[in-house]
């Protein structure tokens, strides 16, 4: 007799492919991940046609960046046993959903998504078919795994809603007697919003990142050129680390005591802008290692194979919704 | 040595399942698919998920359709041996090809086209996402198979149109040094308008449908209850064809002669009218007869293989294409 396995519910989530990894995307998601893996049935995945709908990148650069990032997840500590990490572009069953659940979809859901609305008025270039069925896309890859909660941050949460109504609205127009579809929850989770070193919201297009795996020497350059507080002109100026970019990223990486250490220092002109930097790089440096360590021991084969394997075991259970999908439909088996 | 095979120009064409077909499918469109076959590679399709973009049918209705649409292209000659015939639903790779052109596709493009725009506004309730896109998956339809034509009547050549156009988009934006896409010419078909037993175009929504294989004593019914010329009320009163529905059908289907010969006759009351129908009701059910012997030679279970073949022979195309589709984005391979 087999004991049986407690069940554990299901969360899917996915990223964009922009390569490799920074301090935002940890403690914006990837370290939220690493904490569900723990309890759940992890589903998370590459979403390298969502990439495709803001923009058209060079043709090497898209398959090095879906590496470069599932690198850093394994990195991070992600563990491809106990989660499934797939490749949607390698998995036509969403594009299928997709264009099925676009039949009894109202274009007007799509229209009004403030996301869409603000960007195309920004770009007139976005406007294309695609975009506009961005958060369809979406929902497709979500209802697909039938999944219990998606953890999103806040600005997300709108898109979770549409996918709800897509489910609603596909199991009252086609399987009244039966749902197909779960309604997932929005799992809302408290990120860390980390600055960049400009003290603007960390983002490779800002060019302001430290990344995952920077060099440790990288990293140090990287704090000990960030402007500090305006008005700390000289070393014998007082600071205050309200105005200072760099304190926000105190708060994340030390301890009160160093912070504490650090702003009576620089109120008090007692200690120069690169001692109070210091501390803060060695804590980065010291969540950086383990990733270095791990990254460094990854095979670049082995992390192809991690994602084939998650592919088709994504594909397995994709397969057998299409089939409900189908069947509900009335489209021949 | 093998003796080269001449290059036949490939034409796709897709019909979608209503059903049994009627005289008006015959006429339009099943008649040119005939002479097409011989001297081209046909590749011909179930259109399953545009049937679901205006109607949402029953469960069991529409693969019913299918497989009798399918079994009427096989009772007119259609020959599975010289065409590819396949199912559109067991094609993910429209679905992905879809959602790939989607991302380079102006929204704009598919929300002018006047069949949208009219529809929608005669019924609200198609403004889907689905809807507003079927021009674009046609498009996959097409552009997948590179073929050289594709035959279409009048009202759909705005269709082709924007297939060329998204061909030559996607072009540019991806594949500026070797095109991926045929830009597929428009085979403009001059085709009989079939009228129905009203007078009206023959529609089966319409409920003034021949069916193909309709039993030989229905056709004469249906032919023999037709109105006639209003003006002609009882036998002695002389009657005109030009004010008379049956008359268009005597077009199609009698020669000259027996034209000639009842045009006297209904002018002078020298003949009645179902003397008039009699040789358009033989001249139909010659044209039916071979139809109902094929057919009734045809084992269902023969009618789903000759699509599945088709269907995996459509699919071996159809992937070569999306291959190059990946590689031009630059998707991983
Ligand atoms: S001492 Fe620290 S908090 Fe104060 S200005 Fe310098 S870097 Fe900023
Ligand atoms: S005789 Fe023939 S053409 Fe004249 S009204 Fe009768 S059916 Fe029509």
């Amino acid at each position: 007799m087999s004991t049986p396995v407690p069940i554990r519910p299901r969360v899917l989530s996915g990223m964009r492919p922009t390569g490799a990894l920074h301090l935002g995307h940890y403690h914006g998601a990837i370290k939220n991940w690493l904490r569900l893996q723990d309890g759940h049935d992890c589903f998370f995945f590459v979403a390298d046609w969502h990439a495709l709908t803001t923009s058209h990148p060079d043709r090497d650069t898209l398959s090095r960046h879906v590496y470069d990032m599932v690198t850093d997840w394994l990195a991070a500590g992600i563990d491809p046993e106990r989660c499934t990490l797939f490749l949607q572009s390698r998995m036509p069953e969403h594009a299928e959903l997709f264009t099925l659940l676009a039949m009894c979809t109202p274009s007007s859901w799509l229209a009004r998504m403030p996301s869409y609305k603000d960007q195309v008025a920004a770009d007139p270039e976005l406007a294309t078919y695609g975009f506009l069925g961005y958060p369809l896309l979406q929902a497709a890859d979500i209802l697909l795994y039938k999944p219990a909660g998606v953890p999103v941050g806040e600005d997300q949460a709108a898109h979770v809603e549409v996918t709800r109504e897509v489910a609603r609205r596909f199991n009252r127009v086609y399987a009244a007697d039966a749902s197909v579809f779960v309604e997932p929850q929005a799992l809302l989770t408290e990120t860390a919003r980390v600055p960049g070193l400009d003290g603007q919201k960390m983002s490779k297009s800002l060019d302001n990142a430290i990344a995952m795996r920077d060099a440790p020497e990288v990293t140090a350059a990287k704090i000990r050129t960030m402007p500090t507080d305006p008005q700390r002109v000289r070393r014998s100026d007082a600071g205050d680390p309200a105005r200072c970019p760099v304190w926000p990223l105190h708060q994340i990486y030390t301890d009160a005591a160093t912070r504490s250490a650090c702003e009576a220092g620089c109120r008090s002109a007692g200690i120069g802008c690169l001692d109070c930097k210091q501390p803060l790089i060695e804590a980065i440096q010291r969540e950086q290692a383990p990733w270095r360590e791990r990254a460094a021991a990854l095979d670049p084969q082995q992390v192809r194979w991690t994602l084939e394997v998650g592919t088709e075991r994504a594909r397995a259970v994709a397969r057998k919704t299409l089939r409900e999908v189908r069947a509900a439909m009335g489209l021949v088996a």
